[in-house]
């Protein structure tokens, strides 16, 4: 009812929806009520690189009614991220059309501008990765080969007890160690190849493999290295070829904004042979490195000492990671299909256009996708607009302002909202990207989905919440329920689904550690674990889940029910959030639709089971 | 989903919504995908009366995407019902945009064209009625002043105990005799006054109060004459009076397609002085009616031989109703403000045309309403489109679709579809009918809305269904919650809410004579009662309710919201039909607005009970 003159995401409006491609034509509409006497309208365009344009816009004539439309052709020039907002001349002076945290466009009131991405005439992701499913390990808690350990250095505590629980606690000084191995290696993943292939997996991404000191290894002791207690190089290389033997990639963690203290490149504790920059200027890893009072003051990761931050910009580092035989090149030589970058965000550009260059050259068709949490397409981040979709830097990112919106959803039963989250990244986001976005409801960093859907109160992106607490019996049954929907819903939205490891046995968890529990052999829940198959297969057989179009049908009542599209080729996805059973009318052309997960389709509606999701296609012969 | 070219209810395809005054201008918009290679569209525009055009539109050539719209401006030149479709012309031949069943066109599956309903210039409804409410009175069965009745004819048999059943049995010859009196008299009512502006009420539609042989009083056997039982001319002219001071109008009952068979007119037994048409072929009245056998065959409405059908479109008949001192002004003379006409079908254009005139130059304000249970704006009856609407016959029907839709949301939980049942109408019938129209949930002619609401399942309209069943407790519980929610929605639809006596009272029934109890004085269900009174006070206080638009939020999941609104006059109904209380999220503009009756509204939502229909407005000063 409010006066909307301007909606981004109403193709009357901006003919085109979403990111443009450079050098790509849309046309943008504004309509005013005629009583505003509007003697002209203006486009105003502008970019953080100091581009800012005022346009005219043309009056369109043929209306009958008290309105009246304004439009004008605009040609997106340069990749870059721009902002845009209206003004309009009237007897009594010049408005601004701007909107206010939506898409919707308020004659006077609008506080905000609009964004629009343009990114690079040749930007291309891999187009592998489209309509596949990713499978997340974190490598200590998958699977043991049982092959014996050797030469474990004493600082570390094997255990075999894979129902066990992590160790937590901190040491006598206070330090959490993160010692305790469950020794998972890359033969016991690539023994477990079958159950990956199972569930529908295209892509295994694995948690950092380098040798390092700790059990997840984000401490960096050797780039070049395969953690012994992970296996050797052979085994990676016979993993990735296995894998692609079933049509599945991998991908590896890189960790590039710090390493380990205790590395063969800072190497404070003198572990290594090498020469390390905590023990020598003539380090060659001593430029690396930014020592304040040398040795022992230097910038460090959160402030975490023994996490030292590398100076990534460097042209020692740059080459070492990026160069013609680099990590990046070196890796991917051994069958590995991609790298997930960790904090994107603490990565300088430059650092990321090399790597990119480096991973492109190596194979075109390479994954590079990095860690950001927010919206990645206008991130601010130490004191800078990033541009990773620009077409130069990322294909992709790990997608929470998704995992957000469904544990959101989920959690609260309030369906509201739950569009403007997903339109917001599909409107900022370039399609090639949207299509390869890590799609996870959780991760080795965030508290187990099931926990973040049925647990106690919190927020499960809190990295701080850390309770050995499990779920009542009652909690845990309601959350298998929900984990039903939430995959559901994960497996069906634009982009990639992320499965971390054992989400689909049931396993919970709060935060670090007890999100890295082992994988439960034997012990998983059947029930879950047969939904996750079913949802593997169903994701397989339905071409509009690759690039298809999405579109919310409602949301509303705590129902969300949306679309998705592409040719024939079309489902509706219905989530009843509510602990009744519902009837979902549905719109027209979806009359007696077919089910091929959950709900009972009547003629003109669908039944629907308390907190069931339901999926449902026109294509008779489709799966 | 599907490619939808015209809408009609859009204004982006139809610039003025709805029904057209004659000269008024209207912009047609079709959009068509390119991938047509359209190279022409057509308006076909066509009416009973013999008129077709074929109308070439315009190509707008501005678009930016995949798309072209066609235009054209048309103006309606005569008052008429039109219907229309578009031709398009594509390489592979001609093609055709119709609708199936609702506004949105199809690009070659559809089958029905749209209706464009164009009426006179000079077209305009009484002012007076607008934003009102309607009383509707059963004479015999309201309240009875107690006066005694004198010169009853033997044939009646009159009753005291008003809360006994009315005898609903047939008699030994297997009749039903209608001859059981309650009493209900003018002067009742006039003394009941102050109940009935404590309802808000602002005009009281009276069944049949002339002469008649049965309680119902539809044997009409004698125009000129109030029935005794019910009291005199002085007394209607009273009841008049008094009710003006107050602000309350008095509609009669014109029953004009029958007389009874004993009357003054017909006089087959002889109760009459006068010479009647059955007595002789002489009788001044011989030629009202239609003799097959004279003088014992002849037409009768329905067959039943009682009441004699009358031609009236006969000279005779004609002069006698509209004629200078005709019965149409004679009554109006009286302070009568208008009338309804019994089963407005079956009475020919040339009596609706001439009543109209009759009517309206006594009195340009009097309201001529008729009973039309379909969508009167395209009603096929006897072989013949009928123009009730275009100017020169009636005002407004009694509103049964509208009923339909209300009863059938609330009986069935399903609140999809009730959008398509109300746009339907706005759509087709003028503005100035719509702010009057008779907006009732029963009749004398149904069961009683309680029991249609809550009894066993049967078709409310249907007048076949007859039983003294009485609800149980629990059906009369939740009938009184499913009443208060139908009051609601009937009080803020479009029109003019019809309250038919003693519903507010919780009275129930099956149909005629069930459905005809009298009002139960000292046993009124006073929860409903203040109810009633609650809304009658909003409907009084809230301006957008008197000719403002109507427009719906959403229909669905048992659940059914929409807004009125007019300048800065708006509110927002939300009725949920769960039995489960539900979270209404608002639209943003609706934020912490305020409850005008029921829900609890918490910033962004609005807590609704089980069964609870909501009232909400944005004006903090409105009532």
């Amino acid at each position: 009812m409010d006066y909307i003159p301007y909606n981004s995401r109403n193709t009357l409006h901006k003919s085109k929806f979403g990111a443009l491609r450079e050098g790509e034509y849309v046309v943008f509409k504004v309509v005013l009520p005629r009583s505003l006497c509007c003697s002209g309208v203006d486009l105003v365009i502008w970019s953080d690189s100091g581009d800012c344009e005022s346009i005219p816009m043309s009056w369109l004539s043929m209306q009958g009614n008290d309105e009246e439309w304004w439009a004008m052709g605009y040609t997106a020039k340069k990749a870059d991220i721009y902002f845009y907002h209206f003004e309009y001349h009237t007897p009594w002076g010049r408005m601004t059309i701007r909107h206010n945290g939506n898409c919707c466009g308020s004659l006077s009131m609008g506080r905000e501008d609009w964004q629009l991405s343009v990114y690079s005439k040749d930007f291309t992701t891999p187009q592998w990765l489209k309509g596949g499913l990713f499978y997340q390990i974190f490598p200590d808690r998958f699977y043991s080969s049982g092959e014996e350990k050797k030469n474990v250095p004493a600082d570390r505590v094997l255990r075999k007890d894979i129902f066990g629980e992590p160790e937590w606690r901190p040491n006598s000084q206070g330090k959490v160690m993160n010692n305790d191995y469950f020794c998972g290696d890359l033969k016991g993943i690539e023994e477990k190849l079958d159950y990956i292939e199972s569930l529908g997996v295209t892509c295994i991404y694995l948690n950092p493999i380098f040798e390092a000191q700790s059990n997840h290894r984000y401490d960096t002791a050797d780039y070049s290295k395969i953690d012994p207690l992970l296996g050797t190089e052979k085994d990676l290389k016979s993993l990735c070829r296995k894998a692609a033997e079933k049509g599945i990639s991998v991908i590896l963690d890189g960790v590039f904004s710090h390493t380990g203290d205790d590395s063969v490149y800072f190497n404070k504790y003198g572990r290594y042979q090498s020469l390390g920059a905590f023990q020598s200027q003539e380090s060659p890893y001593y430029k690396w490195y930014k020592f304040t009072d040398y040795p022992n003051e230097y910038r460090s990761w959160w402030g975490i000492s023994i996490l030292p931050e590398v100076v990534e910009e460097s042209e020692e580092f740059l080459s070492f990671i990026t160069g013609k035989d680099g990590i990046a090149r070196r890796w991917l030589r051994c069958g590995v299909r991609g790298w997930r970058l960790d904090v994107a965000d603490e990565l300088p550009d430059v650092f990321l256009d090399e790597f990119r260059k480096a991973v492109k050259q190596e194979n075109p068709e390479a994954l590079v996708l990095g860690e950001v949490w927010e919206d990645a397409s206008n991130k601010f981040s130490y004191g800078q607009r990033r541009h990773y979709f620009r077409g130069d830097e990322l294909d992709s990112v790990m997608n929470y302002p998704f995992a957000d919106a469904v544990i959101g959803f989920l959690r609260s039963g309030v369906a509201e909202g739950f569009t403007d989250k997903i339109m917001t990244i599909l409107e900022n986001y370039p399609k090639c990207v949207i299509d390869v976005l890590m799609n996870h409801i959780g991760t080795h960093d965030t508290m187990r989905a099931i926990t973040a859907l049925a647990g106690e109160s919190c927020e499960y992106r809190d990295r701080s919440w850390q309770s050995s607490h499990s779920l009542s019996e009652q909690q845990y049954d309601r959350g298998i329920r929900l984990m039903k929907m939430a995959s559901v819903i994960q497996y069906t939205l634009p982009g990639v689904p992320s499965l971390y490891y054992g989400d689909e046995a049931g396993m919970q968890g709060y935060k670090d550690p007890f999100n890295r529990f082992c994988y439960p052999w034997g012990r998983e829940n059947k029930e879950l674990l047969e939904h996750y198959r079913k949802l593997g297969h169903i994701r397989k057989n339905t071409a509009c889940l690759k690039e298809g179009e999405y579109c919310t049908v409602s949301e509303m009542l705590g129902c969300l029910a949306y679309v998705r599209y592409s040719g024939k080729s079309k489902i509706m996805v219905i989530a009843n959030r509510n602990d009744h059973e519902i009837d979902y009318y549905l719109p027209l052309d979806w009359h007696n639709c077919i089910s091929l997960l959950g709900g009972k389709v009547q003629g003109d509606k669908v039944k629907i089971d308390a907190l069931e999701a339901v999926i449902l296609t026109k294509e008779e012969n489709e799966t």
